[in-house]
Parts: structure tokens; C-alpha cells; sequence
């Protein structure tokens, strides 16, 4: 699972069609990403106001700003976990990360973000799987690699505050085994080759490990998956936050879940965070330059704004003249991502891309950089203070009594 | 893996090719199986005198009848594991069941049967596969009932004397995971879609745990998928008693092997047990009439005997005077592969097999009903003595520290 919001680095991509898959994403000829085509065709739904009031009404708190600004945009059954909870009901939330780096970049922490907001709102347990076998099995990456990286990057998701008595952080390559393996094998069973290769693209030079892995990102879907943590709760639901990549694994997940006799997992997903040059094809993970990284000094943040793609204009009198391009500014979509205060962005918004406004390029980078720095300077706290202990100590197997409190 | 001697149901086939694979097994129109055909098109090797003959000279007894009498007939690489097992060099035995059914025919016994034989001979550990994964896969039965089936079939397989000390039995549900699962993925990942149709003849109608069992079967084959076993033995052989259908698990096994860095398996590889009426096509699980079960009583085996096919002459004086066809007398058969004594068999072969001989149809038909009637019944005792705690034992994830004396 790469449930984590990849940089978005296809606004300008030069293919002619738009693909959307868990391993590859890129819109179509010099446009982006086209969202609703994808809601169409995925079969997802819009998160619209109404779901989003009914959540600050059922948590009686103000919806994350993730929520707020559309990053999280499209849903699948969120109505029903919501009518569920509405009604007493539980659910569980799962989420993942597949290690393939060291160091995580903000678009890595978005997810992660608005899923310890979704476990303090609904107070509800969660389990992280980190799919240090899917990084094996896609990237040139050995086994101890792999594991390192899942250790290292539990690190950083620990440090975004998740509660220990309510949150299971799982490496496959430890996990899997018993009731997991056995929901590996039973939502196996349920999908034939021509399916998979439907749903996912698969070749025949793709090795046989890639049509394991689905199997493997379904499994937690189902909380028989994990008899420490639900015992005799098999009906309990399970509400899963990711990017809209994701989509086809839980596609396959929902087909296959009521002819195992179990309940769908809701959805609730997310677009995809842009890259800094909008231009560039690379992924993020390759360019260094695209994306600013939890372990980037504040000049390294500094430097990097400064040369991101901006839609502002050079001159003051034509940005005054005409206002900034907010589409295809990237410090702008920063801010409406990060800044928390929704009146100050919506000055910003004025101020910036309207005609006749006071702000140039110059202030919004500024601010952005200002607000970067001080999430990257907190993450980077949070994780030196995060032991080895604390790391056993959210990988145990173990019942988590107070995970509904 | 379904390492069991298959009833051999085949010989009079009308399929026009002659398929073997893990799944089926049929021979050309009325034909029997071609074994050197099958030797040739496999790329194994013949097991010839000369190796057998060393198999007594290193481990100073007479080799199993099931050697001297062909049974086991093919191999690959063991002439190494002998190389290997004279300069002083250990090596482990990797054997299996695919827990189908609950009652054992005789010739799922045969591959147990030779085993022991190879584990007392040359004084090394065991590790049994129970794939209850796979028979989930391929057959109509739930987890629960996999599970329970490779339970039963646990008891069948500890009542043919393995020894506790030196054998580990596992199934794949409880087992797979950790280390082994890290082999299955290392395992997946050398092996393209292409190829596993190629070996394995998969189509897209296929599901894709079936793509995903092939790693599974393979993971045994290395001694870093047991820890607890063979901790710092990465180099330790594996030796794998198999009938011959098996084959293309190994073949794939071998293959990725190096690309891992681990020693290729070696193979011992059986023929076909012939079923009891060798016109009928179907496989012997869905046919109780076609096989002696170890459940079967004293009065069915007798039955089940005389109707089985016979190659001798209804009138005494037209077998006085031709013989009987030996080739499609099954029991005959039967006693070549369960008589220990070879000048008994000998003797039979020339008075029943050649013209002029004393011995009738109904005289071998009795000899083979005492032979198999104290089998079965032996079986049983063995079977029922066979405790729950028992199978615990066996099953334990535990090191074995006498495993090579």
C-alpha cells in the first residue's frame, strides 16, 4: 500500500491519456488530472457539504481542513460508516504506507494527518500496514531493505501523534500468517487473472508476485484479519482514508467482500498533493527537487519555494493589473493544504489572485515557507523523540482494550 | 502440494496428448504414461542402478523395495545429495500433503512410506508441508475445513512412525508468514506471469491465488524458511520424495533458486499408483471404488480386489497355457510396490506371468488382499494411538536439536 499522497508531477504530462493506477499516475496532454472523469470512471462518489456537515455535526468539532479544501474528495460508503456510527454503531480505520524511502516527503504526512484527525474525532482504532513486500516486489529493493524502511518510516508515522492504545502498526512480512493469510487466500480465490489484469493493467512479463499482492492490500479490509484486535467482531466496518490511486485495490476488496460474508471497507480519498515544478514527469521519490522532504533544513524549504512553479506575475504592476494564476500556482495549493486559518487563506486568495490586489509572489512564498518549516521542525522533533521502544510498542501484537474510548 | 502417489487412473485415457501436471495427469489415447517421454520432456533424470546401488553401499542397507522396484524412478540432483552425504555434508527432506480428503488411500501412503525409509537411512530432518491453502484454492471446501482435513491427515502421516525428534509438520495457514513468507515473495518475484502460465498451463479463468501458490510450495525448499530449524544452515540441501507430476513446482523452484543465492532442491521422483480398474478416467478422490483407503475394512479390500482389473485368463487352462499379461494385472501390481520379499515377487511373476506357471488370478488376488488387509490394518492401530498431543508435538514451531543423529 501507498496510501500516501504522492506529489503530483503530471500537471503538464505529455501522454495523451489520462492514467490512474496504484503505480502510475498521469493526466492527459498539458492537462491534469481531471477528478471527476476519475470519479466516473473509478465509480467513487464526491464528498460533498452535506457529508462534510454531517461529520462536524457526529463529531461535534470543525472538519479537518483536509476535508475543508477538497484534499479528501471522493468517498465510498463514507454515508453508511457515518449512518453506522450515527446510530452506535463502530468501525475501524486502516491506512498504510509502502516504504520505498528513507526520508518522507508532506505529501507522505498528508494521509496520516487526516487519519489520526479521523481517530481523535471518532475515537476508533486503526491499523497501519506498512507493505515492505510490495516495495520488494516493485522497486530493486532486498528483503532487509525493505524491513528497515518499514521501521524507519513507522518512525515518522509515529510521530504524528497516533495514540498507542488505539493504533497496530504491521509489517507484512511480519504479520502475514494465520487469520491474515488466511483472508489473503479467501479474497484470492475470488478473483481470477483476466479480473486482476482488468483492474490493475497486469502483464504477462509482470512476475506472479505483483498478482499475490492485491490479496495482500485487501486482508485488512476484514477485522477477522486480526484476531488480536477483533475478536468475535467480524461486522465491525472499516473506513479506509487514502489517495484515489488507491481505488483499484479496494475496488477488487468491495467486489470480493460479500461472498466472503463480509462487510464492504468505506472509502474516503484523497487527490493527489502537486509537485513543486508542475512540470517535470519524474516522480517524486527520484527528484528531490520536486518535493520538500520531513528531513529538509528550513533553507533547503526556503530555497525550494522560491524556485517552485508560480502563477504570480514578475513585474508588480501586471500581478496588480491582473492577479496570479492560483491553478497553476503551486505555493498557493501549498497553503490551501496546510494553512490551518480558512479566513487568512481566503484573504490570500483575494489578495493574490484577484486584479487590483496588495500581494505579490514574493509574500506567498514567504508565507508558505514559513508555515513548511514549521510542520517539517515539529515532525522532525516528534521523530527524535520516538524510541525503539515506542516503535515495539505500536508493532506488538497485542489486544488494544480502550481502542473504542 | 499433493506429493501423495496419485491413484493412477489413466492407463486407458481416450485423451488424445498425454497431460501431466500437478492437477492432472492422463495419458495418450488407451495408452499408459510414458515415463521416459515424460523424463525427457521434464529434463529429470532417470534413477538408475548405479545410484541405487550407492544408496546401499552409504547408508549399509538394503534399499527400499520402492527404489528396487522402481517406484521412485526419476530424480534430479541426487546423485549430489549422495556426493554431498559421503564428504560428510548434511541435508533435510521436504515432503507434503494437499489435505483433499479424510480417509488416505494406499497410495497416499507410499511417498510417506519412503520417506521414513530415507529419514532413518541417512539420519536427517524432515519437514512436511500440509497445503491446506492450496486445497481451499483448487477444491469446494472452507478454511475451517482445510484446516480440519490437514489436522486428520497429520494423524495418518505421524502413525507411519516418523520420528517426533527429527519432523516437522506444519500447515500452510498456521506456518506461513515471517520468514517463509519472505520466501514465497523472494520466490514470486523471479517468476513472470508468462512463465507460470508456460509451466503451469494457468489461463485467465484461473484465480489468482492459484498464480500465488506455486511460491508457497516452493518456500520449503529453502532452510531460511524454517528459523527455527536450520538457524545459520543456508546452505544445508533439501531433498524432495515427490511423484512425478510435482515436478513443475520444483522445476520453477530450481530455477529461481540461484537468482536467490540458495542451493536448487534436489528430487526423488515416483510414478503413478495404478487405480484399482484402470478404465475408468476418473481421479481416484471421487471414486471410493477405485482405491483401497486406509478406513476401508478386511471385506471391502477383499472386494474391492476382485473387481479390481485383472491381466490373467478366466479358464485355468487358457492361463495354464499364456500367462497372464502382467502389464495390465493391477494386482499384480499392488504386490510389486507392497511385497517386501523380492524372490516371492520373483517367483509369482514367473508362475503366474508365464505360460505354463501354477498360479492362478484368484491365487494373486488373495496374496495381494493379505498383504494390503495387514497394511491398512497396521495403519489403523498406528492411527488410532495417535494422540492430540501428538500432532501438537509435531506441529510445535520448535528447534530440533537431534535432528541429524
Amino acid at each position: 500500500m501507498e496510501q500516501s499522497l504522492s506529489y503530483d508531477n503530471r500537471i503538464d504530462s505529455e501522454s495523451s491519456d489520462q492514467v490512474v493506477n496504484p503505480w502510475e499516475v498521469s493526466a492527459k496532454d498539458g492537462g491534469k488530472i481531471d477528478y471527476d472523469k476519475l470519479i466516473d470512471r473509478f465509480g467513487c462518489k464526491r464528498l460533498d457539504e452535506s457529508l462534510i456537515d454531517r461529520v462536524e455535526r457526529l463529531t461535534g468539532r470543525q472538519p479537518h481542513k483536509f476535508l475543508r479544501r477538497g484534499v479528501f474528495f471522493a468517498h465510498r460508503d463514507f454515508n453508511e460508516i457515518l449512518d453506522a456510527y450515527e446510530s452506535g454503531e463502530r468501525f475501524y480505520l486502516y491506512t498504510g504506507r509502502g516504504p520505498s524511502s528513507e526520508a518522507l516527503h508532506l505529501g507522505h504526512l498528508i494521509p496520516f494527518m487526516f487519519t489520526k484527525y479521523l481517530q481523535e474525532a471518532f475515537k476508533v482504532p486503526l491499523v497501519i500496514q506498512l507493505t515492505d513486500d510490495e516495495k520488494f516486489m516493485w522497486k530493486n529493493l532486498t528483503v532487509e531493505e525493505s524491513e528497515r524502511l518499514a521501521r524507519e518510516n513507522a518512525r515518522d508515522i509515529i510521530a504524528c501523534g497516533f495514540d498507542v492504545t488505539k493504533t497496530f502498526i504491521f509489517s507484512d512480512f511480519d504479520h502475514v500468517g494465520g487469520a491474515f493469510y488466511k483472508n489473503m487466500v479467501k479474497v484470492s480465490k475470488c478473483v481470477t487473472l483476466n479480473k486482476a489484469k482488468g483492474i490493475f493493467g497486469f502483464s504477462g512479463e509482470d512476475h506472479i508476485g505483483k498478482l499475490s499482492f492485491p490479496a495482500v492490500q485487501a486482508a485488512p479490509s476484514f477485522p477477522s484479519s486480526f484476531p488480536h484486535l477483533f475478536p468475535g467482531m467480524d461486522k465491525l466496518r472499516c473506513l479506509i482514508p487514502c489517495a484515489i490511486d488507491q481505488d483499484p485495490y479496494f475496488r477488487m476488496t468491495r467486489d470480493v467482500a460479500p461472498r466472503l460474508g463480509y462487510s464492504k471497507p468505506a472509502l474516503i480519498e484523497s487527490s493527489f498533493f502537486p509537485a513543486l515544478q508542475a512540470k517535470n514527469g519524474k516522480m517524486s521519490a527520484s527528484d528531490p527537487n520536486s518535493a520538500i522532504y520531513v528531513t529538509d533544513t528550513a533553507k533547503d524549504i526556503k530555497n525550494k519555494i522560491n524556485k517552485a512553479k508560480s502563477g504570480g506575475h514578475q513585474f508588480s504592476v501586471v500581478q496588480h493589473d491582473l492577479g496570479a494564476d492560483l491553478e497553476k500556482d503551486i505555493p498557493f495549493k501549498y497553503l490551501s493544504v496546510f494553512l490551518e486559518d480558512d479566513s487568512e487563506l481566503e484573504l490570500i486568495r483575494k489578495q493574490y489572485g484577484e486584479k487590483e490586489g496588495i500581494m505579490q509572489t514574493g509574500d506567498v512564498k514567504k508565507r508558505v515557507t514559513e508555515i513548511l518549516t514549521e510542520i517539517v521542525e515539529r515532525h522532525r522533533r516528534a521523530r527524535a523523540a520516538v524510541t525503539d521502544e515506542m516503535v515495539e510498542a505500536f508493532m506488538a501484537v497485542r489486544p488494544l482494550p480502550s481502542m473504542f474510548e
